[in-house]
C-alpha cells in the first residue's frame, strides 16, 4: 500500500521529469477544483468533481509559480513518504517556504517567496490530492484527529488488534488515516454521531453503546477528515446506518451536513469522506415543541442563525420535505436549544427515552 | 468510592436539614475562592486557596439567593449520583434552570430565575468543590475530554486492561476522570506532552515514544482538566519527569504555565492538577537563534503577544532567571515560531535531534 502510494507519487514527478529531457514544455493536467467544475449527483447524494481539467504549463507566465509549488511540494511528499516520516500540512507549508534570489532579464535582482501563506501551500497540496486521485492522508500527512470511537467493535492498525469495548471510561482515539485501520468484526446495530464530546462522555460512563448496541462517536464540533471517513466507513461498508445528534441550530445542522456531504469547496473529497445517507436524529426545531422544552431552556436565535439558516434553506442536500418544514419552522419561531438541554425534562431523559425512542420508531428527518 | 462521595454530599445536605429541623438559620460554611485568599506555596510551588471562610447564610438577604443555588445544585448533583447518571456542567445547568414566581409580603407577584447564566451554575459547583474537598469529576460531572495518550503504560479503567502501547496508529483517549484509572505499570523514562494535536499524530505515527521510552500526551491547545490530571498523576505518583513542548510565543508558554501551576482563578483545583516540577522543552525564543531557524520560518509578534508576554513577566511561576531571560528575550525581538517550522530544518529535525537532544543534555527551562 505505502510502496504504491509512493510509486504513483515518484510517476507523477517522472512524467515532468521525461517531458524536461525530451525537450518538451513540462506540464501537469489537473482537475478543476472550482465550483463551476462541482456538480450535484442526486443518485450518489453528492457533491462530485466534474470532468474539467486544466494544462499547468510551466512555460505559461501565468502558471509557472504554480507549477513550481506543485513540484516543491511533491518533492516534500515524496522526501517525506521516503524517509518513513509523517509531517502536518504546517510542516510542509514551513519546509517549502523560502525565498528564491534571481536576476532578471535587464540584468535587477529580485526576489520571490515560493509561497506567501499556507493558504498557496494547502491548494498545491489539493492539486496533488485531485492528479493522483489519492487523499492526503495517504500521502502520510497528518492532522488533528480529533475523533474519539467507542462500541462493540474491533479494529487492527499496525498489527494490533484494539478492541473498542474495553477502553473503560475514555474510549479510542480515532487515527489520521482511518483507510489504514481494519475493521474486524462489530455487534452493533447502528453509528450515533454525537456533536459533543461532553455529551459522548456523558453517555459513555453510562455505557449506553453497550444498552443500544451502537457504535458510538463523536467529531468535537465540525468534524475532522478523519472522523468523517470513519462513519463513512462504516455506513459504506457494512451497510451500519448513521445517525446524528446534533444542538438544534444552524451550527448543529451544518456539522449534520457536513458529515452527510461534505463541504462545496472541497467536493472532491466528499466521495470518500461523506456520508450521504446519514440521518438526522435531533434535535430538531419541532422538537422543542413535541418535547416541550420548558421556556428556560430554549435560546432566542441571533441574526447569524438566521442568515445560516437561510443558507441551508438553498443547499441540495436540505431540499427534502423533512428539512424544509424544520428549517422553516426554525426561521419561524427563532428559537434553538442546546442537546445539553433535554436535561430540564431529566438527566436521564436524553439517553434513556429521546434516543432510543427515535431509533425505535425512525423518527430522524434525511 | 462512589458510595463515599454520595455520601459526602448527603451529609452538606443534611446538615443543612438538621439546622432547619432544630429551629436554627440554615448556614454554610465554604472556603473563599477570590484571589484575597490565594496563597502562593513557594515550597509546592503552587497557588493555593488560603485559611478564609465566609458563611451564606440563607436569612442574609444579599446571600439568600446564593443559598438556593447552591442546594439547588446539590439536589442536582445528588440525584445523578443516585441515578447513576453523569450530567454535564451544561445538564446541570438546564435542569435547574427555572422561573419561580412568588407573592412578596405587600402582595405583588414578582419572578425569578434560580440562575441568569451558566457562570451562576458554574460558581455553585465551585463552592461545592471547595466545600467537600471533591473535585467535580469525583461528583460524575463530565466535561470536554480532549485528551490523547499513548506509551508502554497499561492503565485499568472499569475492570478492563487497556495497553497505551497497543492503540496502532490510534491513541487512548483519557477518559473525564483519570482518577478512577488504576495505573498498573509502565516503561517510561519521561513524559512528553505536546501542545498540538497534530504533532502528536506526527510524533506517534513515527512510534517515538518506542524509540525515546517516553508517554506522549496531548491536550490539543489549551488542556482540560482531565489531561492536567492525568499529567499530574504521572509525575506525582511515578516520579516521572515532565517535558511540555509548545510553539515559542505567550500563548504557547501560558499553555506550559497551566500544566505547571493551574490558572489563578481557580487556585483551588492546582493542588490536584497542576504539575509543579514541569519542565518546558522548548521552543524557547533563544531556539529559535540557536538552531538558526530561516526568516521565513519566524512569525513577527502581534501587538498582543506583546501584552501577554508582559503580564507572564510578573507570573510567580515564570521568576526563574532562565524563565526572565526568555520572556525578555521575547519582548526584544519581538519574533515567534512554530513547533512545525522546526521542519524548516528537515522533517525529522524535531524527532531524531531536537527533542531527544534537548531531553538528554538536560537543555529545559522551569
Amino acid at each position: 500500500m505505502s510502496d504504491e502510494i509512493l510509486k504513483k507519487l515518484e510517476n507523477l514527478a517522472k512524467q515532468i521529469l521525461e517531458a524536461i529531457r525530451k525537450g518538451e514544455p513540462p506540464k501537469m493536467e489537473i482537475p478543476v477544483r472550482t465550483l463551476s467544475n462541482t456538480i450535484w449527483d442526486p443518485k450518489m447524494k453528492l457533491l462530485k468533481l466534474g470532468p474539467k481539467t486544466a494544462i499547468r504549463d510551466f512555460f505559461d507566465l501565468k502558471e509557472s509559480r504554480k507549477f513550481m509549488q506543485t513540484v516543491l511540494m511533491l518533492k516534500g511528499i515524496i522526501e517525506a513518504r521516503r524517509a518513513g516520516i509523517y509531517p502536518t500540512i504546517r510542516n510542509l507549508y514551513y519546509y517549502g517556504k523560502f525565498t528564491i534570489t534571481y536576476v532578471d532579464v535587464r540584468g535587477r535582482k529580485l526576489t520571490e517567496e515560493t509561497w506567501e501563506d499556507q493558504r498557496e501551500s494547502n491548494s498545491v497540496i489539493q492539486d496533488i490530492e485531485v492528479m493522483t486521485g489519492l487523499l492526503r492522508e495517504h500521502m502520510g500527512i497528518v492532522h488533528d484527529a480529533k475523533g474519539k470511537m467507542v462500541g462493540d467493535i474491533r479494529v487492527r492498525s499496525r498489527g494490533v488488534t484494539i478492541d473498542c469495548s474495553r477502553m473503560g471510561e475514555g474510549a479510542y482515539s480515532i487515527p489520521p488515516n482511518p483507510d489504514n485501520l481494519e475493521i474486524i468484526d462489530f455487534n452493533a446495530k447502528y453509528v450515533l454521531v454525537v456533536e459533543k464530546d461532553a455529551i459522548f462522555n456523558s453517555l459513555n460512563m453510562e455505557r449506553f453503546w453497550e444498552k443500544e448496541k451502537c457504535i458510538l462517536i463523536t467529531g468535537k464540533g465540525q468534524p475532522d477528515r478523519s472522523t468523517r471517513r470513519m462513519v463513512r466507513r462504516l455506513w459504506e461498508e457494512y451497510g451500519l446506518p448513521v445517525y446524528v445528534l446534533t444542538d438544534s441550530d444552524p451550527y448543529g445542522f451544518y456539522i449534520y451536513s457536513v458529515y452527510k456531504s461534505g463541504s462545496i469547496s472541497l467536493s472532491y473529497e466528499s466521495e470518500r469522506l461523506a456520508t450521504p445517507e446519514a440521518r438526522f436524529i435531533g434535535v430538531t426545531p419541532s422538537d422543542i415543541y413535541k418535547y416541550k422544552l420548558p421556556k428556560n431552556a430554549v435560546i432566542k436565535a441571533k441574526d447569524t442563525d438566521i442568515k445560516r439558516a437561510k443558507e441551508l434553506l438553498k443547499y441540495p442536500w436540505f431540499q427534502s420535505e423533512a428539512w424544509q418544514r424544520e428549517l422553516k419552522l426554525f426561521l419561524k419561531k427563532k428559537e434553538k436549544a442546546e442537546i445539553d438541554a433535554l436535561a430540564s425534562r431529566g438527566f436521564d431523559f436524553l439517553s434513556k427515552k429521546y434516543i432510543p425512542e427515535k431509533i425505535k420508531k425512525g423518527e430522524y428527518i434525511e
